[in-house]
């Protein structure tokens, strides 16, 4: 029977799930079912949330956890009624915080995700069209605006990873893809030899590739494992060759492969 | 003189950043000046960090707050003696939950951003490429395998919530722009007529359209507030004929409106 699990916040729910799913990453032998509950903002949505909290939890016969995010310490507190384990990021941390900056928190609904807030969001959105318009075999390559571009194979994850960096951290991130034109060569493709300091290298195992691309593709030359160890070596060789920073994306999610790459470079987290 | 604040973390640190930057944003009055250090995950790194801390604590004469995201007892517990305020999500609220589990945690680092724990994470990247290859004015329209289609005029904020749907939600978001040639007629796009019940609009005020579209093609005509409004009107006017449920993007981030979708539709959360 799974162990279930919610996450409340009166605004998106995007902070009790994170913090939620970082700590529960740790009973990794504990089967959970999760439900999110966002926007809940006022003493009759939170006193629904306790009753549906309450009925589940007495159908399972087993207390159900709460991660929760509420500003406003009424609606927190009522929230605390549940029966339920609840773990409150307000209630445990704000209090330390007021006292160390001697202030008064402002008890402000659905600041951390609002656009108010977050001075870089323009940037960010910004960013993310950047990243649309220098993606893989568009016509237009705006180098120079560019922070980073990520050089790879097709299907190596430069795409989605251009995406998190702009989206999370307004980074502008184009990729170029190396095709089988500049493999006729022995050298960096001409398009970035003068962007030399903004690169950076992905490479991927083999085997992987090649599977990924089975899936888009199945049974085509691009997807056969010869191809594909042929394009890696060779990019491989190339980002050696050229001294381009580069890792391996084989076994790393996109918010791994960027947070390495933004250490790597130094570039400001601009924090979503 | 802005107050120091640490983002510190075993892994990628968008943990520790998200739990903070929430936290802070309840407090309007001060100014922050923001640093993440992922990746301390050895004795040396730690030592490593308490020292910046600590040096750049006493430049300042204030005493630098550290949010901290650490597995690894022995290691958080030498950040701890770094001279700050410190919160470490692990510290606060591991214990309560180990006992509500009756479980040992793990002490895995790196799990929360792990493709290894989470599940839908091939689901995540495969929408991804869903949302880019259904995009604006791309020629494959394949709505039969979307969960959602955003309908709305251009630079409403379509394609970054798309892409953060995709990417945060494994929602598998395609984009529908209303053009020019869709007001020539006063109903629905023949191409969303057989998916009404997968659309959601977006609106958003004409001024702030106008001002979008400025920065995009100054002083043209797709960029006038006229142009703006009509597209405007035209749009939620459509909408509303046909039941369209939408909302107006004008003061929301796309997390907000994706969230905001999300709990309208009822799409089960696949949370990053």
């Amino acid at each position: 029977m799974k162990r279930l699990v919610y996450f409340i916040s009166d605004g998106t729910g995007i902070t009790a799930e994170t913090l939620g799913h970082s700590l529960l990453s740790q009973f990794t032998d504990v089967a959970f079912e999760l439900n999110t509950l966002p926007y809940v903002d006022s003493l009759g949505k939170a006193q629904e949330a306790v009753e549906e909290i309450n009925l589940r939890g007495t159908e399972r016969q087993c207390l159900p956890i709460v991660f929760s995010s509420i500003v406003n310490p009424v609606i927190r507190n009522h929230l605390a009624t549940a029966k339920a384990q609840t773990l409150d990021l307000f209630e445990r941390f704000l209090p330390a915080l007021a006292l160390t900056l001697d202030q008064q928190p402002k008890q402000l609904v659905g600041q951390s995700h609002s656009i108010d807030n977050n001075p870089s969001y323009t940037q960010r959105i910004e960013a993310v069209h950047y990243a649309l318009d220098n993606d893989d075999g568009q016509q237009l390559k705006d180098y120079e605006n560019a922070d980073l571009i990520l050089v790879g194979v097709s299907r190596c994850g430069k795409t989605p990873t251009c995406l998190y960096l702009a989206l999370h951290f307004g980074v502008r991130a184009a990729n170029y893809p190396i095709t089988e034109e500049d493999m006729h060569k022995s050298s960096l493709p001409s398009a970035l030899q003068a962007h030399r300091h903004k690169l950076f290298g992905l490479t991927i195992d083999s085997e992987r590739l090649a599977s990924i691309r089975h899936e888009r593709r199945a049974n085509s030359n691009y997807a056969s494992f010869e191809q594909c160890d042929y394009e890696v070596r060779f990019v491989e060789s190339i980002l050696k060759k050229s001294r381009i920073p580069y890792l391996n994306s084989t076994h790393l999610s996109i918010e791994e492969i960027s947070a390495k790459i933004l250490k790597n470079t130094g570039f400001n987290r601009h924090i979503a």
